[in-house]
């Protein structure tokens, strides 16, 4: 038997109707290119949305369309972001950090139409779009003063293209399964995969971001998305934002400029932001060169690689409270929160600082379990670790357009992230590996990350990474491959193996130590595993 | 084109795997007749939901059947909840405050097959069971030693009845779209109406509820529901606390008694409560009287009733947040949160004195609009007053099982609240009439509560109402009926209609003033305006 409660679908349409209406006067603010500090309110920016939307209908699309960004965090990347979903199109966001190969394979395989591009990203465009033959037209996110000279025939002015088209707009109903966003993720091997969001996923992703101990965010937050609208929807503060009527303030291509950082926070009275690390290296860097302060920033959340403990440490001197989130691009990206600052005073402090590094606990909506190699489910003690696997209404079920099932769903229902972890009895989940990267030794796990992190302590090295290699006896064992500090030069072997004990398990100790120059790395500026193993192919111990 | 996201039902099933693998340490403490401090955790609560849940598939009751609950605030309804909607079956809450005739019809209306019952209220079962055929068993929420003495013969204890079940079992698949649970709502005509609750409409509910503006719950919170859990599933706190692991404080039946609330506040550090206005009044009168004080409990949200502006001033002294809540049972019931405290700096204390006290703004999720009586849309301006209508995913779509089509929806996906509303540009709603009370004079409205409050602010009045009575010229005019105060005996008919001069529009100043002994009030302790429109229904002014 059914309720009896209205089939209202969930759909990104109902957030401008809300905003506008609730919170029209509440303000977006962006760095651009051909403005440092646009303002203008939700009002204006849905009423420029439904121009948009007008202009957009012209070109006679069928629904589900997908229509491209190449995009800072701006506010016609947010026109954009709500023209085209609620239009019925795909919004496909392209991360312009891609190899200029991978863009041109992922605009042909998601079959874009039209792409919205920023100024900044017009050379990529011109050296890419002669191999790009669908794209009907490539529109820069500019005034008509400020379009770039360019060869190519079929641009578009984005402020000319919005011009004089009516503010009145009847949106399509739609269902909430159908899809509004795609962002292709690039692993170290093969082609990007896509992720394809809907409307539904999006929404209850969102709902789930604003309860209090995940991103906590209400009228009286002024929000700064650091991480890019062009990967992950900016961990859906787009649409978490306008829910609740927080103040957003996007800094264009400044992301990685501490000064225009700060200025922003103090003058826009930001109290909450997201970004990586690196981009908060960038801003306590520049707090300290400057002895500026950010008095209005309460709340930060860290995600996209592990977050050193200095970087909250140096936070917590300036009141920020530092919040490690955990996510992938399949999961819409939000997995875990970890908000364990609000009970700092119920730790110890050693305590605290282990518990502030974790990954966090599932925000309610995803589930987790690791498992061992059998599948076999682990406990949640925070010592066993195994495999993570997650499930849920914002988890992806399979990539777009991807020949065959992926093996990322070999076991149904479930999404193998690929990261090995631990769960304790708290819930508070922490990676200590990558599946691909763990060395299985006498049929027990070793972890890289732990070893790694050890290895790296010591005041000799410059960075280490660790690898299995076959062993007869124990199948696997770690091999740790160190590049010297430049006044470590003198470091040997046995010093450097001397270094683990009583700092990690004995059978965790690699059996020997090699010294390189550099480490390969990754687009990302990871360390690549599979470069390091392929160099190191024909390696092996004895028995 | 659809997402390719996970296809995951939203069931209340998933909190439990949630809070007892998440917070499976955090706490549920209860008052109950057997025990003045039951406390246990989610990880307990949930072993004994699995047992009730073996206990109650011994019933091979078909799926979607009905068991019904008429009870207090306590675990073992916090068990009964859980183990019948995630069952399958539909947990239909009972209010005992109805009058026995109407408890009969409901029970039989919705074909409870079980009713699991407080102990307090024996006498009333007693009373009704011979009327109610279907019921094949009453279940006693209580221990053995407690069970109360009974001439019904299908009576059985709770505690015997999960006693000895295992504490393995397999929940079953739900859609999302079945229901899980009943609630009758009554009005002062027809009889009680239920409003039949979807797992899905339950789940997005609770996750709005959850939004800080809302009434924003963590892992650091302890909730005390003061808002019964047989009326509109409390609020949906018994499913937003476990979300995410907010401490749960039950008052049984002590939800009057300010001297237990206090108790419990200050032992178990309350956070944040949920109430209506008359049990603030009763709490307010005890920490006066006793000196006590609230100092952990930071937030209450006050629905169900206007809340008087001297409540809230009182818990400023005490340093509680008061949120003005609304919605109703057919809404899940929330539709409304005023968190315009969080802002009282930003408005002269006189503009925040009127602001706090309206009905707030509509949480994401809830679609408002007022309308005249043609059904046109009207403008948000804070003055214009109309229809108020509401949609959205938690509201009700119809009545269970009620004959034809409700005229509560006569718009298509609309429903019709039945209130009268003005809504302001930063979306704040205020109710100011109820329809059916609304006095149309010469085409126009009048909203009868302004009247009644400004009339009712005379120190000479104890009880006013304005009803709308026939006139040959404008069709309605008002007529004030007023009950004096003791000490008000003098009030004549001018010294009260002068008493509107300045305060209210000139042409809202009701033509006459009656004065009665007494109001007829209904069983809810609200004027009766049926009763005293027919009381004067032969009243008619001149022209």
């Amino acid at each position: 038997m059914n309720g009896l409660m209205m089939d209202v679908s969930l759909t990104i349409t109902s957030i401008m109707q809300h905003a506008q209406q609730v919170h029209g006067d509440q303000e977006i603010v962006s760095v651009t290119r051909d403005n440092p500090r646009h303002r203008y309110t939700y009002r204006e920016a849905f009423k420029r949305t439904r121009q948009l939307a007008n202009a957009m209908a012209a070109w006679k699309l069928p629904r589900g369309s997908r229509i491209a960004t190449l995009a800072w965090n701006d506010y016609r990347h947010f026109e954009t972001y709500y023209a085209t979903a609620c239009s019925g199109y795909v919004c496909h966001t392209i991360n312009p950090r891609l190899f200029p190969e991978q863009i041109v394979y992922i605009i042909n395989h998601a079959d874009d139409q039209v792409v919205f591009v920023d100024p900044d990203f017009m050379p990529l465009i011109e050296a890419v779009a002669g191999q790009c033959p669908n794209v009907r037209e490539w529109v820069v996110l500019t005034t008509e003063d400020h379009m770039p000279d360019t060869k190519l025939s079929n641009v578009t002015c984005y402020e000319r293209l919005v011009h004089g088209h009516s503010d009145q707009f009847t949106w399509p109903d739609l269902d909430e399964r159908e899809a509004c966003a795609l962002c292709y993720t690039s692993g170290t091997t093969g082609n990007p995969k896509g992720v394809l969001y809907s409307h539904r996923s999006t929404m209850l992703h969102a709902y789930a971001t604003l309860m209090p101990d995940a991103m906590g965010l209400s009228a009286r937050d002024a929000v700064l998305p650091i991480v890019p609208m062009f990967h992950v929807n900016a961990w859906g503060t787009p649409y978490a934002c306008p829910m609740v009527g927080a103040k957003l303030v996007y800094p264009g291509n400044k992301m990685g400029d501490g000064e225009t950082l700060s200025a922003l926070i103090n003058e826009e009275g930001v109290t909450m932001s997201a970004g990586v690390p690196t981009v908060w290296l960038g801003l306590l860097a520049y707090l300290k060169a400057s002895g500026n302060t950010v008095e209005s920033l309460k709340r930060i959340i860290v995600g996209g690689a592990a977050c050193p403990l200095s970087v909250m440490e140096d936070f917590d001197r300036y009141g920020v409270e530092t919040r490690v989130g955990w996510g992938m691009t399949e999961m819409s990206p939000l997995g875990s929160v970890n908000e364990s600052t609000a009970a700092r005073d119920e730790y110890g402090e050693e305590v605290f600082a282990k518990q502030r590094l974790k990954a966090g606990r599932p925000i309610f909506g995803v589930e987790m379990k690791i498992v061992d190699d059998e599948g076999k489910e682990l406990p949640w003690d925070g010592e066993a670790f195994g495999s993570l696997k997650v499930r849920g209404p914002w988890i992806c079920s399979n990539y777009y357009e991807i020949e065959g099932a992926s093996d990322a769903h070999s076991e149904e229902g479930w999404f193998e992230t690929g990261d090995v972890a631990t769960i304790d009895a708290q819930g508070y989940m922490a990676i200590t590996d990558r599946t691909k990267d763990v060395i299985k030794s006498g049929g027990e796990w070793i972890s890289s990350i732990d070893v790694e992190n050890v290895a790296t302590d010591h005041p000799k090295v410059a960075e280490a990474a660790v690898i299995g290699r076959y062993h007869p006896k124990w199948s696997e064992r770690p091999l740790l491959v160190v590049v010297r500090a430049p006044d470590g030069q003198d470091l040997s072997s046995e010093e450097m193996l001397a270094w683990f004990d009583g700092k990690i398990a004995k059978w965790w100790t690699p059996d020997a130590v090699e010294f390189v120059d550099e480490l390969p790395h990754g687009a990302t500026g990871k360390i690549h595993k599979v470069g390091l193993r392929d160099q190191f192919k024909d390696y092996a111990f004895e028995a």
